[in-house]
């Protein structure tokens, strides 16, 4: 909005990706830190790619899975956290409370960390059949969570917005069938949206959600060697069910307990693509996020000046489509626009100047890879269209070879320690064991991420952290 | 969802409003109060028709008024809210405040009642030159409000779900001309989706937002004689700029302080939607908002059960566009259905059953009216839509003749009373001084609602509260 002193990304990201990466999200006006600590505000750029986020997504569940949303209350009981206990111990340290003076003759109230237990409540009076199952709600909504560690804009806040898919079950399997559904759904939307590939799969006892059976996950790595959970559905068994006390009148007339899900997916995307994408020059959007797909800049000089406006008018209306910028103003040279437009991150430029007209032509310049293209007036629209579907797809490639490249497949302790100290993703045998994953993170700082879905088959060989024998093949690295 | 002990409506509209209103929200399934006291769930179908309301009014905000959408935090620190006077007094009593353990080292954090503070606050920092105005945005969110009278679902409500506009303007005159925009775009929303007539006008000095130069009003009517405020505008003058330290660079070069506005709607439209159309039966919703515009009930007898079944699904297929529901159970009589979609108030229901099909026709019953028309297969898809239409036009043309029987102009006091007393809304020559207004109040129970927007003529004759010279014509009642 308003015209910065320091207008351009001061310092490289291979250099300082955490310098890099802040300057990036407040210079290309996506967020701007709130006034209370960890807090933040999403600008209306950064909050269009939040909504279009929403848009992808209700889509994808209302209708073909559906999933119906809904809106439960901010304030919950702290009675009901401390009904199913793993879930309690899980995210007790990170509740925010109101003031007791509001609540002096009942029982302390939480700003909800996550909406199980308030939305588990209902369900116990909303389930009395079978024929009320499944149950699909979904809620988007805000949401506090109280960290003492360092915070970091998009990716770690004290409030942030998000959605929580919320599901009830008659049998296991169609509880597990949505359950890895939603997380391919994640998939879809992270690659094909926000052209960020994710690594997929299964997370170990260690790092699964608190209070659920098992938790699939996707996971995003980051230039800086670090991973990013960005989205987990959680198969949440029957234990919520049990604690809540939800149960059905099944098909044989007798009571059951069901089963449950439930997924999310926040605003912390928004800080995964900006960090997989974008560069020295500032924000770099994938075409389908963003909101403007191009700008127009016309080149003035005093003697053309009125016709080139004319026609760089004209290209802006029969673009309309692309929902294009146009910048006519006369105090800013067109060098210095190119960088303001690359800095915020609009994915096609095109120029227009005096000799361009004659030859009937105007050059397009991608932000993602500097190419030039020229382009008769004529065959626009078309080869914008061809560009936009080209770069967000290109995109994608060039994320998904360098995270592909990260990853390396160690078989002893100490390959498995210099790819974490190199910042890689190592790809390797483990025990599953708890315990065992505790040393590993002290003594190198990693992490465990995910089991990949399709790396069920037998494994053979031992843990090389504890030398048991391994249960399956798991990747760990450094996360956010 | 599960099927209750007491299906329909057990108290009628004319007997005991407050009671049936609860029955109709509860029983319909749009919301149910939650654990905390003050709060309520909106389920799916309640935060459906929300949901209409949000993309309705983004389409008339977004382009057509350049507003874009944003996030701003949920947490406000409690010197933002001293910082104007009149807005800090108007709030103070119903702020919800943090556990004060979270904030020990620094300022109490106050939940968003409104968010003026905190978005101004972001604003000093966002404009510097008129080249930054207008700068208009939006965010949808929820609100906290620590209510100490009764609550009624989503009448008055502790949380409640809204949206709140802030814009920022060089001159007086475009923020002024946005202000009654935006309170136009409110009325045409109300009527055209809702169709709920309301009263358009301004505040009075008592009832004006706190810290508002003038608040514009939306105000409809309820059967039980009590207003419902449903929407405002508000011009803020230049107080909340100075407050704020917001100015700019204007076309002089000289340092301005700017206009602002805000305006809001909320969750309570749905409760004003529900009071205004619904019957002893249940729910009535205009088509413009029902997520499913008609229901399909198949008569069922043993020998031509598989043929009526098939023709209902054909007709299902047929009519698609219309989100149609089908009951297919046998479990339940048709008469039991018919009663159990009156409760929910589906538009139209479509009865088919073998003499029907034998004349190539269904029944369709209104909602509304109980109205029922026979029509022709072939002609079912013209004439659902047109129906629906009609169903719309007649539901607002219905509430506005009950709107205007109400309204008594009143020429003395004695009047006035009787006209309250009545339950009406009187319609009275005003001096518009608060301490009147306070008398008014304290004598009779009503409260002013608005002085028209066209009403800015030459009044003649006295207050007849307090004999002064009056200087408006203006609506008074009992209010929520």
């Amino acid at each position: 909005m308003n015209k910065k002193e320091e207008k351009g990304i001061t310092v490289k990201k291979s250099e300082n990706i955490s310098e890099w990466y802040e300057q990036v999200c407040l210079k290309s006006d996506l967020v701007e830190f709130a006034v209370v600590k960890g807090t933040m505000v999403i600008k209306p750029k950064g909050y269009a790619i939040w909504e279009k986020i929403q848009s992808y997504f209700n889509e994808k569940i209302n209708k073909p899975l559906g999933v119906k949303n809904a809106y439960f209350p901010l304030f919950i009981p702290e009675s009901f956290f401390k009904k199913e206990a793993e879930h309690a111990k899980g995210f007790n340290p990170e509740v925010a409370w109101i003031d007791k003076e509001l609540t002096k003759d009942g029982e302390r109230l939480a700003i909800r960390p996550t909406s199980e237990t308030i939305m588990y409540d209902s369900y116990s009076r909303w389930i009395r059949s079978y024929r009320d199952l499944p149950l699909k709600i979904n809620q988007w909504c805000n949401i506090v969570r109280w960290e003492t560690n360092t915070t970091k804009l998009f990716l770690r806040s004290r409030e942030f917005l998000w959605q929580e898919g919320h599901c009830v079950y008659e049998t296991e399997k169609e509880c597990e069938k949505d359950t890895l559904k939603v997380i391919e759904l994640y998939k879809k939307l992270s690659e094909d949206l926000l052209a960020m590939p994710v690594l997929i799969g299964k997370k170990t006892e260690k790092e699964k959600f608190a209070g659920a059976k098992h938790t699939y996950t996707i996971e995003a790595f980051m230039p800086d060697g670090k991973a990013l959970q960005c989205g987990t559905s959680h198969n949440l068994g029957q234990s919520f069910a049990k604690s809540f006390g939800i149960s059905f009148l099944g098909r044989d007339e007798k009571k059951h307990t069901p089963w449950q899900n439930s997924w999310g997916i926040s605003t912390r995307l928004i800080g995964g693509l900006v960090m997989t994408h974008s560069d020295d020059k500032g924000l770099v959007l994938p075409p389908e996020v963003a909101e403007n797909k191009l700008v127009i800049i016309p080149i003035l000089f005093d003697k053309t000046k009125e016709k080139v406006i004319k026609k760089a008018k004209e290209i802006e209306k029969m673009l309309s489509v692309f929902n294009p910028l146009i910048d006519l103003s006369e105090e800013y040279s067109p060098g210095y626009k190119f960088s303001e437009y690359e800095l915020q991150g609009i994915p096609l430029r095109i120029e227009i100047g005096p000799k361009d007209i004659e030859k009937k032509e105007v050059v397009i310049v991608r932000r993602d890879n500097g190419k030039k293209i020229a382009a008769k007036i004529k065959d626009l629209k078309r080869i914008i269209k061809e560009e936009l579907k080209n770069m967000q797809k290109e995109m994608l490639e060039r994320a998904k070879d360098k995270l592909y490249s990260n990853i390396v497949e160690t078989k002893s302790k100490s390959e498995f320690k210099s790819a974490i100290k190199e910042r890689k993703i190592a790809f390797t045998r483990f025990c599953g064991d708890p315990s065992c994953e505790k040393k590993i993170k002290e003594e190198t700082g990693a992490t465990s991420r995910c089991t990949p879905l399709n790396a069920n088959k037998k494994i053979t060989g031992d843990c090389p952290f504890c030398g048991k024998a391994a249960k399956t093949m798991i990747y760990f690295s450094k996360s956010y």
